[in-house]
């Protein structure tokens, strides 16, 4: 019969090693040495079946992936290095255990890429469908974490990438821009990751430094996922540019002449979030995605 | 519109504070200085409904504690204090704000009673039951983590309370022993928390450390709760203190004489688990509780 110790047993024989691991996966928890005068950056992002993945059409590997990269992006997000991760499973009953090792693979490679072991986890069978949440421990390596709160008057807003259309299969494949975070995380004032749609995460950048903002229509750039989506269902492009999440890009503010950016928009000290486009103003509302909550 | 940002606004806003936490719930990741010289302990436990808790019986607040009290009690095992937590919660879509706020005061008293904050999470609403999952972070705190892996033979087997029944109510009403864990931490050479069942998570502790061990069977320590659970069932008393799940006391091996402890046994140079009964030895197979995954 297979179970749980099994799975333990074949995940301990493929765990990855680190210096900062003392005591790695089997035990109660994990013990690590943190280095000195390291921060110590933590929190959790779930991907659930049918929410941000589709299991009768994803392979396990992608949704591992997946799984970790979000977290890798929320490290990014912060200029911070990932050290560890822990990871919780809620396994449907009918799952294989071929499949949970499949979902491991991706989920590690996703984290061997920057050096990110996982140390720990709960793997549990149930009657329902595939959760998976990740923990990610990330460490500071000299860098001042940078958090949404920062934004001054006067700074531009930048991201890293074109936006718009990833659900056409980016939102599984993109790489956690890492290396560029640390990079940024000297000249940035604020910074996130774009998972929630660009109008939604500068709403939250925007609520956290006390500031305003005006993005110019014109400078956001466009990715041709977004063209193709429009074709489809005919949003504009640039809707789809400013209001699906899942981008996994960086957006971030600061002085003027950040590189490795690209600038769309100013911090104003007026609060509202607007949208410039052909001379005109509109208020930009968060239209990105959020869970909502009944009553 | 009832979102998650009003109830992370809401959270925030009920956040413990501590002097770890240096940015707190809301952003990317929080940010917490790390004590110079304390080892960093991690590690994930999920709640899962119709699994670990029945959400068509169980309060809210009851669920959030025993999410909250299974990591503390992973702690407890480990001698270490509890420093943090990070929290994922998949919701049901039917559920209310009212309700995911009551889940967060159950996770936060728990915590608070261990000055344990949680520092952030992940809310996300589906069409599946409830899910949580907790990470908690410890920290030694002066002193050296107890491993599963430490058992010797000649060593004595300890518990900390009487055990079996906990499926009548104290698999959520529990205390994790977390300063009995710490006192106990001195003297053990293994610590593990009874959340599986004694048969299984002593074969725990004899794999992690090469040992076998001997059960003697009238110095198990019964719960009435097992009594009565035998009396509806038939399942004898002893085989419920062996076997069932979720009783959150501690088993630990070490020298004679530890005080606050039950003694049950002695470990043995020979592999295998065995319970000795009216002068008879028989095979303790491994009976508690696992998550079985199909081929």
């Amino acid at each position: 019969m297979a179970g749980e110790f099994d799975l333990i047993d074949w995940i301990r024989s493929n765990q990855a090693t680190s210096p900062l691991i003392s005591t790695g996966i089997g035990d109660d928890l994990a013990v690590l040495n943190w280095p000195t005068n390291d921060l110590l950056l933590v929190g959790v992002d779930q991907v659930i079946d049918a929410v941000h993945f589709d299991s009768s059409v994803h392979s396990p590997e992608q949704i591992g992936r997946k799984a970790m990269n979000r977290n890798l992006s929320d490290c990014a997000a912060m200029g911070c290095l990932p050290a560890a991760a822990v990871v919780a499973v809620a396994l449907p009953k009918t799952a294989s255990i071929e499949y949970a090792k499949r979902l491991y693979v991706g989920l590690r490679e996703a984290g061997d890429a920057f050096e990110c072991p996982i140390v720990g986890g709960d793997t549990a069978t149930w009657g329902g469908k595939l959760v998976i949440g990740v923990t990610i421990l990330g460490r500071s390596g000299g860098i001042r974490p940078v958090t949404r709160g920062g934004a001054r008057p006067g700074d531009e807003i930048y991201v890293t990438g074109p936006l718009g259309g990833s659900v056409l299969g980016r939102h599984l494949t993109f790489e956690p821009p890492v290396a560029l975070g640390r990079k940024l995380a000297g000249a940035a004032t604020s910074m996130i990751d774009l998972s929630d749609g660009l109008s939604r995460d500068l709403a939250q950048i925007c609520r956290a430094s006390g500031v305003g903002a005006v993005i110019e229509a014109q400078r956001v750039p466009i990715h041709p996922d977004a063209v193709e989506l429009s074709r489809r269902d005919g949003v504009t492009a640039l809707d789809h540019a400013l209001n699906d999440g899942e981008d996994y890009e960086l957006l971030l503010t600061g002085p003027a002449g950040i590189g490795g950016a690209i600038r769309v928009g100013r911090i104003t000290r007026e609060p509202g979030i607007y949208l410039m486009e052909n001379g005109a103003m509109r208020p930009l509302e968060p239209r990105g995605w959020e869970h909502e909550l009944g009553r």
